[in-house]
């Protein structure tokens, strides 16, 4: 199992939230997202370890960004 | 054709003006829901004055509130 930390920025709400979970979770091998709403702190467990390019990918089609 | 003004706190996203307008739009009669987010003020043209309880709840059941 790997755990990938990333921050995402613009987060507001719950809905945001779901939103950006559920984009994450179509994401092939992983199995668990949890946000810090406050923080923007999102942790992705995942069964291999993730492309970079398809987290950044999975965060814009929710409406949001990835903070470098 | 009837104009109700209500102003709602909690709203904080597009997300928010979503799950607020769907639920509005589910009363009967109502034809139109306008939100401005940023004053929380919500906007219902509907073709019958509308039950003020009615629409507490549906704004109740997106999950804000109705301020009085």
């Amino acid at each position: 199992m790997t755990t990938t930390e990333i921050t995402v920025s613009g987060m507001s709400c719950g809905h945001c939230v779901s939103a950006v979970s559920g984009e994450l979770k179509k994401l092939p091998g992983v199995e668990a997202v949890a946000v810090d709403l406050e923080s923007g702190r999102v942790t992705i467990e995942s069964q291999a370890v993730l492309d970079a390019a398809a987290v950044r990918g999975a965060v814009d089609e929710a409406g949001y960004e990835v903070v470098p």
